[in-house]
C-alpha cells in the first residue's frame, strides 16, 4: 500500500490531510511541491486545478481537501473521524468547508501573512493592510467559534469529531495555529475563549505537532 | 417533518441543494432571501458566513453547500445520491468543491455574469472583460470535463452519482447552465462534447427544470 500527500509543508491544506493520515495511523510519504510547479505541464498532470495537497493513494489520485480527508476516513482503518450521525457529520463538512472560504482569505492569507510572514522573511509590516485582515477576521473567527462550539457539545468534547478527534479539527488546527503565530492573531483569538480552550488541546496532538514546519520563504511583495 | 432551503432561487447553489432534495423526493419549501439580507442581524442569524443556502430541517440549520449536500443524502430517504465506494464519493466531493471553488468565479461571476447577466438587465457588455473571463474558464472547465468523464466511466454513465444522477450532478449542472446561457459559455461548451453529452442528459431531469427560474436583476456595474 503506497499513500504520498504532495505539496508544500507548511501549507494548512496539506497539513489537514496528513494530520488526518496520522490519526488514523496511515503511514505516507510527503512529496514536497512547490507553488510555481503547480503551473508545470508536469504540476497540471498531477493536479487537475493546480491545487495542494493531492493524495495519492495505490496510484489513484484526489483532490480538494474536503475530499480528500473524507476519504481518507473512509478507505482506511485506524480510529473513525467521522461519527456516522447525518447532522454532526454535515456540520463538521461545513466546518472544513469555511475554513477554507472564510479562514484562510482573512486569518492566513491577511492576518498571518501581512504579519507573521512578512516578519519571519525580514519584510516590512504594513500597518493598514494588517489591521484590515484583522477586521476581516473578527466575523468568520466568530461564525466558526459558535459551529466549534455546537459540535463540541454535540460529541461531548473535547473534539469535534467522530468518537474524538475528528475530521473538521484536522481541518481547522493548522490555519488557527497560522492565526496565532501572528500577534495581532493571538489577540483575535484572546477574545474567543471557546475556540481557544479547543485549540489548546487540539494542536498537542502527536498528529499535529509531527506536521509542524518552519514558516517558509516564497519570496515577499513589493514595497 | 419541515424542510426550508434558504436563498435567491437563481444560485446554482441553492439549485445544487433543491436539485438534490427534487432527486430524492423530498417535498420542500423555498424561503425568498436576497443578497443584502444576508448582511442584517436576522440573515447573520440563519447564516453565520453570511452565505446562501442554508437548510433548516425540523428547526435545525445547515451551511455550506458540500456539506448540505451530504446531509440531504443521508438524512433522507429516497435514491442513494452517492455510490458508497469511498474513492467514487470522494471524486463527487471534489467535483461539487472544485464547481464552487473554480467554476464559480470564472463561468459565473466571469462569462456569465459579464454578458448573459448584463445583456438581460439593459447594460453593456464590455468585450475586453469579457474575454479575459473567457480565457480564465478554457483550463477550470477542461479540468472539470476530466473528472466528470472518470466518474461516468466509474459509474457505468451517465451520470456521475450514486447508482444513477448524483450530488456531483446536482452541484454541477446549474453552473454549466448558467454558463450556457451567455453565448460565449456555448462556445466554451462546443469545445468540451463530454461535457456537453453529460450536460445535455443532466439538464432535462425534472430536478433540474423544475428549479429553472429568469435571471434576476441584483443592480448593475457603473460604467
Amino acid at each position: 500500500m503506497s499513500v504520498k500527500t504532495h505539496g508544500w509543508a507548511f501549507s494548512p491544506y496539506v497539513r489537514a490531510v496528513r494530520i488526518a493520515l496520522n490519526e488514523k495511523g496511515v503511514a505516507h510519504d510527503h512529496v514536497p511541491l512547490a507553488l510555481p510547479d503547480l503551473a508545470t505541464p508536469q504540476g497540471r498532470a498531477l493536479s487537475p486545478f493546480g491545487r495542494v495537497p493531492v493524495l495519492e493513494h495505490d496510484g489513484r489520485r484526489l483532490f480538494e481537501t474536503v475530499a480528500i480527508l473524507d476519504y481518507v476516513d473512509a478507505a482506511f482503518d485506524g480510529p473513525r473521524l467521522k461519527s456516522g450521525d447525518p447532522y454532526r457529520d454535515a456540520l463538521s463538512t461545513a466546518v472544513v468547508a469555511a475554513a477554507g472560504h472564510y479562514l484562510y482569505p482573512t486569518a492566513v492569507m491577511g492576518v498571518f501573512f501581512n504579519q507573521a510572514y512578512i516578519l519571519a522573511n525580514g519584510g516590512r509590516v504594513d500597518a493598514d493592510r494588517l489591521a484590515a485582515a484583522v477586521e476581516a477576521t473578527v466575523e468568520p473567527l466568530k461564525a466558526i467559534e459558535s459551529v466549534v462550539e455546537t459540535l463540541i457539545w454535540l460529541s461531548g468534547g473535547p473534539f469535534m469529531g467522530g468518537p474524538g478527534f475528528g475530521l473538521a479539527d484536522a481541518a481547522l488546527v493548522p490555519m488557527i495555529q497560522n492565526l496565532s503565530l501572528a500577534e495581532a492573531g493571538r489577540g483575535l483569538m484572546a477574545e474567543r475563549p471557546g475556540l481557544s480552550a479547543w485549540f489548546t488541546e487540539a494542536v498537542r496532538r502527536p498528529s499535529v505537532t509531527s506536521t509542524e514546519v518552519p514558516i517558509p520563504n516564497f519570496g515577499l511583495p513589493p514595497d
